[in-house]
């Protein structure tokens, strides 16, 4: 039997997206329980067409049309067709790979799928389900084309070996940040007021939503680590050997976010000094107590000198001393450490213009590279701030050719309208992975995050791509239904970061509105489509970023919220400009951390682009951008139109709502009638506050307040 | 015995505050528990000097130096002394008053204290208390004057019957507000986290403490009615029981905060619609049942249609019939209803500047004038909004000539440093209830709430002063010890409203302080007298109130914090200019609410005071004050100067505090660090914010950020 739980969204795994593999008489060949997985999905989908329930054995009268065998199981008198398959393979997969062998001929099309290990195999049957109907060359109705005698063979790997998606939730609650910090999709799916729940069919059942997907790592707790959830690497373990026999069938390995204090908060040692040996050997004991328990246990996540966590400072050691004594605890595992980069001084004096905290992580950890092992994984946020719907790359991507680097994206809405708002967050993925910070001719982050430019070299593998996830107990699992895409997104950029954003959206769209009508379908990949530059349209302006509300946990305008405050992220807006001048000729000198040309680019007001342009400068508001248009009529205009853009996305919606199942289109309708209400907010707020600052009219004549 | 816990500072009641009673050898004549108080205290008092422990009968060789006695407790054959004393007596005090008898002779000093209640008799032996060593005729060490033969008579009366705490104490935590709402002096006195304390050894102490300051009710539970609050009024109703035992030695009468839609939520009804007789009915009988269990229980306080509590409204009925309802259920028992008037619209829209929140109690409340029932206290706020550390008086206060009107101040300090900064309020108080709004030859605010100005002439007494108050579990009672001085003083101006805010400082600095060095309590006193103009010039200016922090539930600075929001305290400041125009002329009207001559003084800007300037209308940073400055300009000055009061006050306190006891001078010293630290990010802040809008510089040239 597939998880699957009564009353919750199938999200991209609904039966209508298996039910082209029903006729497909499938033969699976090999042994252990990821293969068992598999058989038990073949099954599933035999029911759908009414079929057998069972894979049946290979060969008889006629080619088997679907094979999927380890390479190992296939014998040496198998069925032609598949021996054929087999010689194909030049290189056998690895752990996750597989490969495809399609033939088309005179009597059909076969597709034969051969993997290395039962891993590789899931993949390959997900891989399948993706491609909906045409896999077995059913064609459209009305393709009269002959079938073309064809073979093809394709090998697919995963880019990187490491895709962890961090899940920020709590075991007891927490009195400001809730069960699940930033979620906004209910309660936590592993825990429940301070305990793990007793019934975990929705965390398997959403195991198998993430190896569809291609997530292959979860982190089982917040970076932030509480009182108790300290406890899951020692006297509640439990709950970790739980979590981890529910992700197991699907390929998932589990992790845990540590307190790097967890020598004294647990071990009653009167230090957490990396160098003590007590120290070394407490976590070494700890470590292998964690895998004699979880032999196939992940590794940690720290959150480590940050924010009020602790970390290697309090005993003057660095950032590489912490992250290594905790990888010589794992090493004799396997086990990874993600050490995040996100360090910087959160009680920053607003009125010290000299600090910057988009320089933070740079000035810190730069220095470092070389210095970590192989099993440490530097976790380095996308941008240099915080999730903002607009930054630049975080030059500390560029600067560690060293070290394992892993991108941190934020699949969970937190500055980006908290799945209240449609914002589908993949072009602000894809834009990055793909960004040739070098030039050109140079590797792409994702070459970076891979290990491909420099690590390859030495054997090493990159280190990822990692996530925080936007899941909980809601029965859409997002909270807003479409949010679902953004996880589906982070999944399969983890796997392939070479994919667009339009492409992931065409297969999410395919797969969780498979039988929909077309009308419905179209809407539902238009609403998204452009939905990120809609959100960026009617908040903060220009690259600015936060002017999000703290009083409502950054939901909501709040233009000067945080501009008097420690957390360093100021836009100083006065009657004249506004903006954050990062130039190395005036400014903090954050521009020149990046390679010569983007530093370049970004210093210069002639060459910065202008969705960065108050990132990097500060200019008055009658600069003129390469747009033709000022600063502050910019404001004005984008606010104006990302308003009338979600208007026209209510009314979109308000068309196709019927064909959908009622539950989704009430869902969706109440949450663009709160993006409305927000972006009618957030426009009004915007543009009142900048005419106010600028006395400069709307050139158009529009209401401002 | 006297109430007293260990270790919990004594406030205006140390022993050393009554020594000088010790030798005073007093009688005690009359019957009843609260006389059995006085006779406590009297006992109490022997001890300090090492006298006998008991209240003495009295007569005997010489006049007696003091007594105390019920007029109808002295007997005909009583001694000459005592007898002429009654003769003086022109009119029976009432409840709560007593006469006063002093005459000196050969014989030195003999003092008669006569009341017709145990309460009468209990604060007059406090006022002894208060009168500290002159009362017995003791004269400063070096006064060689000799004794005049002289013969005083005085009566003693409260000018306000009901003089109510509000205590805004929930019973189970509430998830934002915590155990006591507003509440800066660590948990309730009352409940700990969802029950009643068990030990309430500190209420009877603060029981005390009240009646000394001259506080005769106490309301035992938030406003705001939680689900488990509302239940004091029904199935835990032995909580009320309880706390009314401990609070009647000292003449302290409980009251209740209650839901309106009691009858639903308690009573299962389908309504809470006042004008159903079922509802009635319900409140009717709960009241019968309240009272069968305290049988001096005082009455009711209501928040109704205000923040979220329900009331009225929903069943298109007005403050006066739900006000009236409450108030028949109550009648039979003597008890009142406080209907609060702090009704508004909390979902203002910024953008509409024709509603203004300053208006909205006015315009509920003066419609309905005439149509209270007699036992209905229509309980209003000091000022229009909402306890800013400046506003003009409400107008409701003047407009509701038929009704009794209780004032509403806010002990606690909620807008004014949260007793982190030292704030004595009562200059607040005084100057509010000493004004004559009708002009010099009308009545004066305090002879609209005692009834003297109207009600009197129909036999209705007034409505009282009423307070929140800022006490809790804290050793100091009050988080910063400085802050009891506004407990005492409110319980004073409820006692006595013409008393000067600098003579009540100066009783409690000698009732609290009355041992210690002179150097420290000249120090105190000075530190206490400015301290509201010190925390005003660092802070909002010239009246327009509000701009404190959203997210720190209103303590520091946050300029444009609720600008842009719901709430309806906006201060509209752009590049040009500052302030609300409530002008009649061209802004909301507001000023058109006061009687003429204050209308005319608010409306226009020649005679606007500067101190409300901002309140009233918006004008330019250049305009000049009365003061000869412009606004921008008085802006940079004040926040100046108080930073610089601020670190006067930490000077003086630094000098003074090794006189002071260690556990006192710590504390007070701690928040004086943190005062100044808020005080320097309030003037950075504003200053800043100015100079960003406006662009002017500091004629001084300081540093502005």
């Amino acid at each position: 039997m597939i998880p699957q739980t009564e009353g919750t969204h199938p999200a991209w795994l609904p039966d209508a997206a298996l039910v082209h593999l029903a006729a497909a008489d499938a033969v699976v060949l090999g042994d252990g329980p990821l293969v068992d997985t598999v058989r038990t999905e073949v099954a599933h989908a035999a029911t759908l067409g009414g079929g057998e329930t069972a894979p049946r054995p290979a060969g008889g009268a006629s080619p088997d049309r679907l094979v999927l065998a380890l390479l190992d199981a296939v014998p040496d008198d198998a069925p032609e067709q598949l021996r054929e398959a087999v010689d194909l393979v030049q290189r056998a997969p690895g752990d996750e790979g597989f490969v495809e062998v399609r033939r088309t001929g005179a009597a059909g099309t076969t597709v034969t799928m051969l993997a290395t290990t039962g891993h590789g195999l899931l993949h390959a049957w997900f891989h399948l389900v993706r491609q909906g109907a045409a896999v077995l060359g059913v064609r459209p109705e009305g393709d009269r084309s002959g079938a073309q005698a064809s073979l093809r063979v394709e090998a697919h790997e995963p880019a990187h070996a490491l895709r962890v998606l961090d899940h920020w939730d709590n075991v007891s609650v927490h009195p400001v940040m809730g069960q699940v910090e930033r979620g906004y999709s209910g309660g936590s799916l592993f825990y429940d007021d301070g305990a793990l729940r007793p019934d975990l069919g929705r965390v398997r059942q959403y195991a198998r939503l993430l190896a569809a997907s291609g997530v292959n790592r979860v982190a089982l707790n917040n970076v932030n680590v509480g009182r108790r959830e300290a406890q899951l690497l020692t006297t509640h373990l439990d709950d970790v050997v739980a979590l981890a026999d529910a992700f197991r069938p699907y390929g998932i390995r589990v992790h845990l976010s540590v307190s790097f204090a967890s020598p004294v908060v647990l071990g009653g040692l009167g230090t957490a000094d990396p160098v003590d040996p007590e120290v070394q050997a407490w976590w070494a004991q700890t470590a292998a107590a964690v895998y004699a328990a979880v032999p196939d246990f992940g590794g940690f996540v720290v959150k480590a000198d940050s924010e009020g966590q602790p970390g290697p400072f309090t005993y003057g050691r660095d950032h590489a001393d912490g992250a290594n004594m905790l990888a010589r605890a794992l090493g004799p595992h396997d086990g990874v450490v993600h050490w995040r980069a996100f360090v910087y001084d959160h009680h920053q004096d607003w009125r010290d213009r000299s600090t910057d905290r988009a320089r933070a992580a740079h000035d810190h950890f730069a220095p470092l590279d070389g210095r970590f092992d192989e099993n440490v994984v530097l976790q380095v946020k996308l941008g240099p701030v915080d999730f903002q719907v607009r930054e630049p790359l975080s030059p500390v991507i560029t600067v560690m050719p060293q070290t394992r680097v892993a991108v941190e994206v934020q699949v969970t809405q937190e500055y980006t309208g908290q799945q209240q708002h449609v914002a589908y967050l993949a072009p602000q993925w894809t834009d990055a992975m793909q960004t040739r910070p070098w030039g050109d001719d140079g590797p792409a982050v994702h070459d970076v995050t891979s290990g491909r430019a420099t690590l390859a070299r030495r054997g090493i593998t990159g280190g990822g791509l990692a996530a925080v996830s936007n899941v909980g107990q809601d029965v859409f699992w997002t909270g807003h239904p479409f949010a679902q895409a953004n996880l589906y997104a982070y999944g399969r950029l983890a796997w392939d970061p070479t994919l667009t954003a339009e492409a992931i959206l065409d297969e999410w769209v395919g797969l969780t509105f498979g039988d929909a009508p077309d009308e419905l379908r179209t809407t539902v990949r238009d609403l998204l489509s452009g939905s990120l530059d809609v959100y960026e349209q009617y908040t903060a302006p220009l690259g600015v970023g936060f002017m999000v509300s703290p009083t409502r946990q950054h939901y909501g305008p709040d233009v000067d919220g945080y501009e008097y405050t420690a957390w360093g992220t100021y836009h100083f807006a006065d009657r004249d400009g506004v903006g954050v001048d990062r130039s190395c000729a005036t400014g903090t000198g954050y521009a020149g951390l990046y390679p010569p040309g983007l530093a370049a680019t970004y210093e210069s007001l002639s060459t910065c682009p202008d969705e960065l342009l108050l990132f990097f400068h500060h200019v008055p508001y009658s600069h003129r951008l390469h747009s033709g248009t000022t600063v502050v009529q910019h404001i004005y205009d984008t606010h104006f139109a990302g308003v009338e853009r979600v208007e026209e996305m209510v009314t979109a919606w308000e068309k196709v709502a019927p064909l959908a199942d009622p539950a989704l289109a009430g869902r969706v309708g109440e949450r663009l009638a709160e993006q409305l209400r927000s972006a009618v907010e957030w426009r009004d707020q915007l543009n009142t506050y900048f005419f106010r600052k600028s006395g400069v009219p709307d050139g158009r004549g529009r209401r401002i307040y």
